[in-house]
């Protein structure tokens, strides 16, 4: 398995600085994180406070910052990051579609909102989980629901449904384009809890129980307290210190995940600070393997 | 006297940054600094890694600032800040013009370069001084010496020549613009030590001494050390927390001042952060003074 300098997660502000600084100073990347940037930033209507660029459009911004990338032939990987592993000399870094290591890792995903459900955190291990794909194996000949927040998590449960038996679909979004003999799209549905019977696990909703083997939770990103087993997590976020430095040796984290303002040019400074971070943990790990 | 919301000191990207947000924020500000922004950013040939603009150059880079912060009505006062105090429930901002006062002080002048002269910091107070403007009115009759490191000084020292008996007009520059009768212009000397006698205050050169009643010595700008009294400072860089706050309530600082990378969006991050930190402190000044 290629073994890169530096992973980075996210594709904001705070992401593509860092991979940007990251590739001047010549180091091997990996940019995981949907092509579209984020989701903030498509949708901004008049950034007035990213200083050069006065009342760009969120659109704009996305434009100019994929240019950037562009031009410096910057690639974007798409695949959703599940789990980040400190394995002492390296780090794992477990994908959606693929696994991935790399010596430095930087957290730049943004902020999380969602609130996980009722009974959501008790059973994770234990019914719950939040990678199809990566399960999917286990599920041979059994039943599986899956919790859906977008279009993109389609394919995720399409992968689940060739190997499970039957697949309850429940889309917390607008417009579905799945399809499977063996898939049961259930719309309309407002989760309320998540228990664990002896029958399985049971999905209660406003009109109606379903009950399977498993349930998957897809979202757009996995809470920073379950990301990275060890990490200093405070309210939701991700503690750093002036250098971007989590408590994990050669973990960093820059941009909304660290708390806020949640604003782009902080998040662009922060990754800049997040790569030199890096740059200079990875120049201090070569002295260290060289005596 | 007016006072203002907030006073932000330097015309880097960081200040800059941190004055567009005040503005967004509808605060009144002072913005004061080199109306050409820095000299670093005029001197840089390429930018590469501020996102949204890729290979940008230093002087574009400074047009795109000036536009930018002219779009939003936003002025830059040109003085240059000789000390700020903290006065409790507001600031003075001593400026070698005037004098200045605010409810929060956001410190953004820049990566401090000068090395003191021997024997400076010792007759500091006892001969050695910063600011001609400040103490012309006590040299009538006096002689004094000005060592100038910019063709801007010359105004300043023109000024106490106004007063002074007479002053040595001592360039660290080349092309100098002085004149005035009682002004004594000494070219090519390399300072090598200050020290306080019976008969003065002695600048001791490679090649000549000079002796008068005080020294001046005109720098683009004053250690954040002697800045502001009682500011917490390490390796001549101002302490600030991850909220761009220092040991002093409602001074705030941001950019290369607080130490490296010193990098044009790390820059403009912090000023953003500086900005909304000195929001938060001025809406919380009134909650306490209504109470």
């Amino acid at each position: 398995m290629e073994r890169y300098d530096v992973i980075i997660i996210g594709t904001g502000p705070a992401g593509i600085s860092a991979a940007i600084t990251l590739k001047m100073r010549r180091k091997n990347i990996l940019l995981l994180g949907p092509r579209s940037l984020s989701h903030k930033i498509e949708k901004a209507q008049k950034i007035d406070n990213y200083p050069g660029l006065p009342g760009i459009s969120g659109e704009d911004m996305q434009k100019k910052f994929l240019a950037h990338i562009r031009s410096m032939d910057i690639e974007i990987t798409e695949d959703k990051v599940n789990a980040v592993y400190s394995m002492g000399e390296y780090f794992a870094v477990q994908g959606h579609k693929s696994s991935y290591e790399a010596d430095a890792v930087i957290l730049a995903a943004g902020m999380y909102v969602a609130k996980p459900y009722d009974g959501e955190q008790e059973n994770l291990g234990r019914g719950v989980s939040y990678c199809a794909t990566c399960d999917a194996a286990l599920y041979k000949g059994k039943s599986a629901i899956v919790i859906a927040h977008s279009q993109e998590d389609e394919s995720e449960a399409e992968f689940l449904a060739q190997r499970a038996e039957n697949v309850y679909y429940i889309p917390m979004y607008e417009e579905t384009g799945i399809s499977g003999d063996n898939i049961e799209v259930v719309k309309g549905l407002v989760a309320e809890r998540i228990e664990k019977r002896d029958a399985g696990i049971c999905l209660i909703t406003d009109n109606r129980e379903i009950t399977a083997d498993g349930i998957f939770i897809l979202r757009e990103q996995v809470a920073p307290s379950r990301l990275v087993p060890g990490m200093e997590v405070s309210d939701g976020h991700v503690n750093v210190d002036r250098q971007a430095a989590t408590n994990i040796k050669g973990l960093f984290a820059c941009g909304d995940i660290t708390g806020p303002p949640y604003q782009y040019v902080k998040a662009a400074g922060e990754g800049n600070v997040a790569a030199l971070s890096a740059v200079r943990f990875l120049a201090q790990r070569m002295c260290n393997v060289k005596r």
